[in-house]
């Protein structure tokens, strides 16, 4: 038996009633997901879905399992601009646009007062040199002062008070969750994190990548020595105390929903597995959403969970740390963090709508 | 249009007929692949299959694809003794035991003159004490010196001469062929393999490993620091002279046939592109069966083939090398490369049945 | 934003507090997944878990993904019994063994005074000659007349007042709900149903047609002209006013939970496409789980919920009508359905913890 | 052992050289295999192959698995006619494009003298009417008279000399090879044709039906009372004396290659067991690739193979025959058929190049 919600002990914004979110970009995985999270959760009100295509379809129709009874409009800022005249508030705005799109969309949502959770990569990188050299133009580099990191265990103050949060990449989130006990020990001294992810990856796309005969009874890696989450785990890690170059390989296999970071790391000493159980647990003791487990995790462990599952294991026979982290890439990985981190900002537990 | 088979130009050893053999534990995945590639091998004649258990199913009523019309028999050492007398010569046999169980019936098959191939464990170390130490005691220790390790790509006079041939496990041939140039060359200064499988690997053992509704949409790493496959690719690599302990770490994904091994090397020195793809063009330019690819490969690509697809990748950023190795785990990495070696142990040619 | 959970109006039985469930058989996917939904259910409180193996392994350890935190009981009537002897009364109970096992089990429980919801065939055909023709000798026949079906929205009123109920086959359930508006009517003159299934259909055993590698690729027909869900379906259609021989046959195919059972209906006189929409609307219009669609529904469209998508055509061509009913073959073909009932019988909305 | 093969007794039409084909459409899966399929043949020569996209692109680029290391290149009639009239005959072609499109091209390879197998609908319906009723207007009807249905087992003589063969679709090949028995015995009174495939069902087309995020955990019905392949059966049964409507209804399963048809027979009279047992046993005893199987047939036992299983049985509960009919929807139901056919147009055995 689940606690039933109790209505007493709001934050104080839940005053006015409850904030009001629109999701921007509903049509694909992530964004459809979002919408889903937001329509069941108990405490925000969906006030809208917007796509850029689909216009007109109703959301339950294109991804039935999700029950979100709303049509797909488009993103209309005059007319969200009036309501909020006329006190229709637009309190939150989760964005499920990809890169370089996106950056626009949350700059003219700010602007009508909305805080915003991007998942693209816009506002992830902290170093607007490097966004450039993976992403190209930044159209809002005016914008990134007012952006937190969005992988909730690592940037709560900050999250907390953000205007904008930069939701993480499914693989940094797996992988810097997975890593951060040993950065900020500071015994990382090299690491290869390989990296494996089912289709939905992939997203909505249409190619020989996602159709079922070509990537079913398939491991395909892809990427290799340039894969864009690759700075964006460096700058984590390198906030941790750990800056280095990262060996980082992303794999497609042939399941919908299902992350895997196996991180192999050369260590600056030797750790005892005492010590490293102690890192992991006093990392993680009090989080609701990571688990520190005795067995290697599969990722169906947490599917469908906004949970992180992390091992650890010092080998004895080559003096590395394994870690292996496990998520599924929609939902921790990308729009149940993003839920988390509403919850956050709203000053509501984290793990509210999300257990 | 395939070439013709050609009558003439055959190998001494056809001189009394086609050479006869058996198959012993052909109800696994291993032994019954190995029994439909010779049913349907042009120069060899398949002579019976035995197994431990279904005795009297016919094969082609346990694997109809595989279309083998034989009854599963007893291996019945007696009866083949009599027959050997008699003329109806066992000239090999190809032995899918489990580890431990092998040993014994490799040594009674010897007995009979057969020269076998071993597809499990027990004659791939040459240190009897490494094989103690991960497999437990060695039944027949005094047949080592007879066995050659087969990998054929790098032990090819020995496998032609060799009474017993230890088949190669699925992870080590697709390593270990993947790290073979830089081994050779001298540049491996540190190594992390980390592999994914289908879950034919786990063989036709049923628990919850294997059971779709669990196996499926899920990723999962298992044996962390103590898999049997570890010693058997150090071996090899110390071979090639790169003895070092290596980090391995395997992974079951949601497939049937398949195997991708990832390999991060950390050099020696700096290995300019140029250099990286010399070495692997000069290593595998007259080997039939291994393709030095200038993509990532999927394992689909080499879906129920004999071949090996490796690419190799400077990484300007972090100064590794990244080598992806995809092969068949039940083909190249078990029972069609038990037929290339025995093929070449009878002078065919090592293509002969298998493209 | 989901409606909170209110406290006040709550049925007379929960002025003792929540009623209290035992799940018998929760190692099996049907009972964990029960064992799941009660305990993420706002009104039930779940108070033990038992199993015929895996005693004292914690459900979570087994189904991470359910996140029961309760270890694997022996069922030990013996100590139910003091327990409600001493204020611990067990309210209700889920069994979820092999038919034959059940009703002994479910006896026991009858006597410690808890209502009972079994998952098995015992108690779900009313003709106990049908019974012991299908399945062998009945242990209880003397409950059989304590027993109501538990097809929700058919038998509605004998399942709110039943002692025992008698939880449908996960094929009946789709068949029936598919079926029913045209049974009513009485314009079946003859049916074929041929339906399909993921592979949690073959429950947590371990064989061939579990196995990924066999399962996996493959469509599979199986008990042809013998299964035992076809004299459930003839008894339910009988209810209906639609007494018959039905032509039903099963196929695995290879996901994990999913089933759609296919239809084709030659009726009794010509239905035409107006009177048929109206016979399915006026049937469901006010049933929460039950949703007459516009499109052929994929059995994804249901995946993890309790609702049951039904289409029908009438084929001008042909003259037949045409039903595609699409279930999850383990929540409203088996767990969901069962706390659907468990609402019901206890006075609580129907789609309390399944929304 | 294989027999290996003899280059005696070649027919009359190998005088001047092994015969030379075209395969036109090589990019979708069809095509693509088909050129695989003749690429390893032992008596065509595969001279080129074409493609309406990835001009230039190789084979073994795109479809790395069936290693046909040839460019695909443009359909250029001009070059073929001048190759023809300096001795480059094309002795046959296949095309695999869509209907519509494939009628001209047929048309202008028979211009050239090639003898042409189309996988598409063009030539598949005898009668025009119904053509344009399902297809829209006909290119080529002028050719219709030069077209045998190519469903090998049952139109061997005008297949062995027709100068266009129009392939049968996949469901056809299962659903007529399953009943045709029956229909020849004129015991057809009614049938119910409920068919599932595989994903590569739907060819090499990218929409939420192939991506393996939305097809795979998903059983997909589609075209209620309007799939095209349903006149194209009516036909042949019709020819086989059981000529009425056919309910027919297709479904997409998560699998890539693989078809079963389950077919329902009202019977005109009781056909008993053993009748019904000769009646398959004297159709197909003689057949190459028909297997009369005494178990349900998974689709598996025929993957990648051109064989189709057959199963039949009495159910004398209902009265009603239910055959079971598996073939490999891209082989037996294209592809390979395609061949098989190909082998019977030049006097070879049809069994050549495809066991």
């Amino acid at each position: 038996m689940s606690s039933v919600a109790d209505t007493t002990n709001l934050p104080q914004a839940f005053a006015a009633g409850s904030p009001r979110v629109l999701v921007a970009g509903a049509t694909g995985f992530a964004g459809a997901l979002a919408a889903h999270l937001l329509w069941r959760h108990p405490r925000f009100e969906l006030v809208g879905i917007t796509g850029r295509s689909e216009v007109g379809r109703r959301l339950d129709d294109l991804y039935p399992r999700y029950r979100v009874p709303l049509q797909i409009e488009q993103l209309d800022l005059d007319r969200l601009g009036i309501e909020r005249d006329t006190g229709g508030r637009l309190d939150a705005a989760i964005v499920a646009y990809p890169h370089a799109a996106a950056a626009p969309a949350v700059g003219e949502l700010r602007e009508l007062g909305a805080r915003v959770i991007d998942l693209s990569a816009d506002f992830r990188l902290a170093s607007i040199e490097t966004y450039e050299q993976w992403y190209g133009p930044h159209l809002r580099p005016d914008l990134l002062d007012e952006a937190a990191y969005g992988l909730t265990e690592l940037h709560r103050a900050q999250i907390a008070d953000a205007a904008i949060v930069a939701n993480p990449g499914c693989y940094p989130t797996a992988a810097v969750l997975g890593l951060a006990p040993l950065a900020r020990a500071g015994v990382i001294a090299d690491v290869v994190i390989d990296a494996k992810q089912g289709i939905s990856g992939a997203g909505r796309t249409f190619d020989d990548t996602t159709h079922l005969s070509m990537a079913g009874e398939n491991i395909l890696p892809y990427k290799v020595a340039c894969h864009r989450h690759t700075p964006e785990i460096e700058e984590q890690l390198g906030l941790l105390g750990a800056g280095m170059p990262v060996q980082f390989q992303a794999h497609l296999v042939p399941l919908d929903q299902g992350e895997l970071a196996s991180c192999y790391v050369t260590t600056t000493r030797t750790v005892a597995p005492a010590e490293l159980a102690e890192l992991y647990a006093d990392a993680y003791a009090r989080e609701p959403f990571v688990e520190v487990v005795a067995e290697p995790p599969g990722t169906r462990d947490v599917q469908e969970t906004n949970f992180c599952r992390v091992f650890a294991a010092a080998d004895g026979h080559t003096g590395k740390v394994v870690v292996l982290s496990a998520i599924d890439n929609l939902w921790k990985g990308t729009s149940s963090q993003a839920v988390q981190n509403l919850n956050l900002m709203f000053g509501l537990p984290e793990t509210e709508g999300l257990t």
